[in-house]
C-alpha cells in the first residue's frame, strides 16, 4: 500500500505492507486526510518527528482484530480519537485519556498516521460517520473537536465578545463554533477572502492592526500559529480575562508576564477535544467547512499537497486515496 | 518631613512638606514599613518609576478631611489597600477596585508612597490593626493579602499537593497560607536557613534540583521573582493543572508554550489580594511572620536599607520612622 513518510523536513511516499491488526484494533481504509498545521509543525522539527503524519481522516472499517464488533464496524465509515491511551492508568480512570502519559498519537508520536492507503487505531477510538455528513465534511470532526475543547474547559457566557487571533484553519473552525454556541466572536486576520468564510456564521471581522486594543476583550483566543499571537493576546485581554491558546508553536515564545500578573489573566493551553460535540455539531449543519477546502491531492502526491498547504493564503488540503 | 526618593536606580532621603489631605482622605503617620521585592524591582527600572516608593505599611491616622468619621479613625493603627480606585466605573462597581483602570497605586503608580514619615489614602482604602496584632505582624497585612489572593481566584482542595517555587519573602508566605487552609505545600528553595521558617508550619522543603520533576503536581505556584520561575512551573505540571504566577519580573520572560497546550495547563496571574482575609489569618496567630523580619532601619538610611534588601539570603526590612 501507499503512505507517506517524513523525516527530516522531507516528505516521500513509500510503499509498505498492509499493517497488522492487534487484538482490540481495527484496520481502516482511508477515504480522506486533512493536512493540519500540526504536520507542518512536525515537517519544521516539532516533536523530532518521523514516519507516517496524519491525524485528521475519514476511513472504511476493512477489518477488525475481535470478530464479535464485526457487525458494529464493518463497512462503516469512521473517524477517529487521536490518542491512543493506556486505559488502566488514573488519567484513563478520569475519562482523560488524551492525557494518559504512556499514550502514542496518531501520526504524532509513536504510532504511524492517517496518510496511507490503509491505518489502524483502537475500536475504542472510533466514532460512526452519520450517513448525513459527507466524507469530506467528516475529515473536519477532529478540528472541530480541538475547537470544541475550548466548550470543554471555559464557560464563556452567551453574548460575550470574544477577541479571536487567527484566520488560518483552526481559527476558522473556533470562529464558527464558538459563534455557534451564542459568543460574539470578533475575528482578527491578515486574509480577507478567509475571513469571508465565517462572516456568513455572524463573526465580525477584522485585519488585525498595528495598533492592537489594549485590555479590551474577556475572551481572546490565539490560533495565530505564530508566537507572535500570546503578545498580542495579553496584550488585549481584559483584567480577570481569559486568554485560551490554541497555538502549536515550534519554538520558545516571549512574553511579557507582568501585564498577565497586574492584571490577573488566566491562560488556558487547550488541545484535543472529545469527538461528539464536534459530530454534533457537524450534523446539525451549523459550520461551514466546505469553503475551507483548497485543494485535494492523492496520496501519491503528497510532497506537493505539503508545498500546497504551506502556501501562503491556502487552508485545509486534502489526501485522497490514489486512483 | 522625611521622604525617600527613588530615581533612575538611586536611593535619596529628602526633606519634604507634609502631603495634603484631599476630601476623603486620611493623613498617616508612618509606625512601619516593609521593604517589597517589588520595590527593587522599581529600583531596576520597572514602570520606569520616579518618586517614594513603598506599599507594604502600618501607620497611626493623625487628620481625615472629613470630621465626621474622626472617632472611627483618629489615633487608630492602620493598613491600607494600595490601590486608589476611581469608585465609579464599571470594575469599581464589581467589586475589583484594584483593576480599576484609572487608578493610581501606592508607592507604584501616581500616588507617593509609604517610605516617608506622613503618607495619605483615602479613609476607603484603610482597615483597623487588631489590638491584639503587633505592629511588626502588621506590616505583612499588605504580603499576606497578595497570598491570599491565590485563594480567591482558585479554589485548591484539602490535602492536595502544592508545589511551591521560591523562597523568598511572597514565597514563605504563600507556604504558610496554603498549608494553613489545608494544603500540603512542598516549597522547592535555595536557602535551608530560609525555608526552616515554614517547615514548622508543616511544610516540606527541599533544595531545588537541577533535574526538576516532570508533570509531578496539579498545583504549582510560581514565586520565584524570576524569569526561571515560570519555565521550571510548565516542567513540573502535569497536565490539566494549575500554575499560579506569583513573579513580579521586570522584562520578558522566555517560554516553551507547546507543553502547556499539549497538557492543557490553566497559569493564572495572581497580584494584590483583599485585607479581610490577611487580617483574619495573622491575629489567628497561623502565620509565624517574626522570623522573616532580618532588619529594621530608620527612614533616612534608606538607601543602605535597599542595599541590605537586595542581598541575597535577607528576607524583610523594615523602614522605621526616623528618631
Amino acid at each position: 500500500m501507499i503512505s507517506v513518510h517524513l523525516e527530516s523536513g522531507r516528505v516521500s511516499v513509500r510503499r509498505q505492507p498492509l499493517p497488522r491488526v492487534p487484538l482490540g484494533f481495527a484496520r481502516i481504509r482511508l477515504l480522506a486526510a486533512g493536512i493540519c498545521s500540526t504536520d507542518l509543525e512536525l515537517q519544521r522539527g516539532y516533536y523530532g518527528f518521523s514516519g507516517t503524519p496524519g491525524h485528521e481522516f475519514v476511513g472504511e472499517v476493512v477489518t477488525i482484530a475481535d470478530g464479535a464488533d464485526n457487525a458494529k464496524w464493518i463497512g462503516h465509515r469512521v473517524a477517529g480519537e487521536i490518542n491512543l491511551a493506556c486505559g488502566h492508568c488514573e488519567w484513563c480512570a478520569r475519562g482523560l485519556g488524551r492525557h494518559c502519559p504512556t499514550r502514542t498519537v496518531l501520526g504524532i508520536v509513536k504510532h504511524p498516521g492517517a496518510f496511507r492507503e490503509f491505518l489502524t487505531l483502537p475500536t475504542r477510538n472510533l466514532h460512526r460517520v452519520p450517513d448525513s455528513m459527507s466524507t469530506e465534511q467528516a475529515v473536519f470532526i477532529e478540528p472541530v473537536a480541538a475547537a470544541c475543547e475550548i466548550l470543554d474547559q471555559v464557560k464563556i457566557p452567551k453574548g460575550d465578545r470574544v477577541a479571536l487571533l487567527g484566520d488560518g484553519k483552526l481559527g476558522l473552525l473556533v470562529a464558527q463554533v464558538l459563534q455557534a454556541q451564542g459568543a460574539r466572536v470578533h475575528l482578527f486576520g491578515r486574509h480577507h477572502q478567509k475571513m469571508r468564510i465565517v462572516e456568513k456564521a455572524g463573526v465580525t471581522t477584522e485585519l488585525l492592526p498595528k495598533k492592537l486594543p489594549v485590555r479590551a476583550y474577556r475572551w481572546v483566543v490565539d490560533a495565530t500559529g505564530s508566537p507572535e499571537g500570546l503578545p498580542a493576546a495579553v496584550t488585549m485581554c481584559e483584567p480577570r480575562g481569559t486568554i485560551i491558546m490554541k497555538s502549536t508553536v515550534h519554538g520558545l515564545v516571549t512574553v511579557d508576564t507582568a501585564p498577565v500578573i497586574v492584571n490577573e489573566v488566566t491562560l488556558v493551553g487547550s488541545r484535543c477535544g472529545r469527538f461528539e460535540p464536534a459530530i454534533r455539531l457537524l450534523a446539525s449543519h451549523k459550520l461551514d467547512v466546505a469553503p475551507m477546502i483548497s485543494d485535494e491531492f492523492p496520496l501519491d502526491r503528497a510532497p506537493k499537497a505539503f508545498a500546497q498547504a504551506a502556501t501562503k493564503g491556502v487552508l485545509k488540503v486534502l489526501l485522497l486515496p490514489a486512483g
